[in-house]
């Protein structure tokens, strides 16, 4: 991801994830409503990375108004292309919070927006140049995680290409692999949309790390079979309790580590954390259209007018949640006191 | 699956499931290899319904031999085409020891292999409606563990197209479903090839029966929002002890079930146990080509050359086992005394 030229005659480029791994196919997006469906069709996924795409979609908001309340209804507009990745409210109230703080949002309404694109871009980058900064950061608090000689098993994609830099579970992984440490990579392939077969396999394997791809059904037996030591993954939300949000499959791996007695791990950055929430049962969970599941590719594998469920995310109690890494560090035990400490660290 | 015309100038007719449910094909099979292609590329699947197809195999392969030893040859052929399922290896044994029985090994061998084509047709069709009256069998004995009002969780395709009859753990199902039990059924989906969704939801949806169909990654999701009650599956060869083999993600079911403290239960004729195995450990479990993964669904789904790993089965542990349904009654606890009463009644 990245904005190529100034904030009024430039555009987003995004790598369109939903053709990886058989098109590398580079978009140009210059539209409030291109980054809208960017992110609501999963070109650009990842909580972390929809953040950041978000931010820049701001940039064109703010342009494109003729208006500080037509530029808040893009940003709300924005806001609502998914709901669940926490990150995404995130980004975008801190763009907004902070043209409020250097004007009052009284001021702002007499402002024409589209001289606070140059701003909001600088905003934008930042966030993005603290992203990348903070995936770095949850890699070196997490790399001792692996031991050499282990086995680690993921779960959709949390790399460069679901974040603004080397990623958070994915960070831990690429860390572990330049410290040297020898290991291997279970990949869950991740239905319905495949991220970890398309993007996981596909970062991984281009970055040398020695990684097997299996379907989700395959990762108790795995887990059986010794072949995996810890668990690590992602998070789109995670609750002042330490209930997390993340990619459906994720409490199963969740529950099957703990059958299993192996370590499961969350990392993510600091943005992550709602602390409005108490737990995560007042997590909005996505759910979407069943094609995903009965044409999810590009033929029907299902009956016609079968009924469907497509939650695209889960939540794990924290119970299930050995440690969480942040840019800031380790957290566990995982519970409301140690959140606390982290994220004020 | 049905045998058309005599023993000699006869076929059988295979519906194609590769094709289901997008295309309903039905194969004409005249030769000893077109059995073994049906049976190796899963054009007929599942443990009883291929024992079905390998005995009627066994007529085509006596019509073509010219000496008994190449009889042998083919029977072993076929015996080879899938290693997991002792359904096959018993109907071939049963049909195998019924010839020798009746005229001694030795006079066998002065026999035309042709001549025997008749009986053996007649001992591959008693196999068949055996099989049938199992089924029917099953779902008497197992319907009542279906109570109004519950969630049924089940996985891969275990019914008339599994089946000489009408199934196993949906024969259960099927059951109920006639008794006029309020009811609702989660497939999974059951990748790499999808038999839940090509093969259960259409069975099911026919039948009129309330399914919904669920990738497998969302069966831990299902059980902690207490949508399913009971887990109930098929098995392809189950130890003296009770481990059961059966298509590769049940023990997840049975591992995540067990965490919700949901029953897990298996349904299987008689047939499914291999007493000369005294637990799971030495049941050889098929690895089949990553391309099922990486491929499945028609186009590449992962990048080229990405190192896989592709059980088409695993082994539940006797302790995960609620109950087993057999032909005979439930086996309930299961261990070797009870299984050993239940296959002796």
């Amino acid at each position: 991801m990245a904005w190529s030229g100034d904030a009024l005659t430039g555009h987003l480029e995004l790598l369109d994830q939903r053709a990886l791994p058989t098109v590398v196919n580079l978009l140009r997006i210059e539209s409030v409503e291109g980054v809208y469906d960017a992110i609501k069709t999963l070109a650009v996924r990842g909580a972390p990375a929809i953040g950041c795409a978000a931010a820049y979609g701001l940039v064109i908001a703010a342009r494109s108004a003729g208006s500080y309340d037509e530029f808040l209804r893009s940003a709300a507009h924005l806001r609502s292309s998914r709901p669940t990745a926490v990150n995404l409210m995130w980004a975008i109230d801190r763009v907004l919070n902070d043209l409020a703080g250097a004007a009052g949002s009284d001021e702002m309404r007499d402002r024409r927006p589209r001289d606070l694109a140059p701003h909001i871009l600088d905003l934008a980058r930042a966030i993005h140049a603290e992203d990348a900064d903070m995936c770095d950061a949850i890699g070196r608090h997490g790399a001792a995680l692996i031991k050499p000689q282990t086995g680690v098993l993921t779960h959709c994609n949390t790399g460069s290409l679901a974040t603004g830099g080397s990623g958070t579970a994915l960070a831990v992984i690429y860390e572990a692999h330049r410290r040297g440490t020898p290991f291997g990579v279970y990949a869950d392939e991740t239905r319905p949309l495949l991220q970890g077969a398309r993007l996981t396999a596909w970062e991984l394997q281009q970055a040398g790390v020695d990684v097997t791809l299996i379907c989700d059904s395959m990762a108790a037996l795995v887990m059986a079979q010794g072949k995996v030591h810890l668990a690590i993954v992602g998070a789109d939300r995670i609750a002042a309790n330490g209930d997390a949000a993340n990619k459906i499959g994720t409490y199963s791996v969740a529950s099957l580590a703990a059958a299993h007695g192996i370590p499961f791990v969350v990392a993510a950055p600091s943005s992550t954390f709602d602390l409005s929430l108490a737990d995560g049962s007042a997590i909005p969970i996505e759910e979407r259209s069943g094609v995903e599941i009965t044409e999810g590719f590009g033929r029907p594998t299902a009956p016609p007018g079968v009924k469907t469920f497509n939650p695209a995310f889960d939540v794990t109690p924290a119970r299930l949640i050995h440690s969480i890494v942040t840019e800031k560090g380790v957290i566990h035990p995982v519970n409301r006191e140690t959140i606390m400490q982290n994220l004020a660290g």
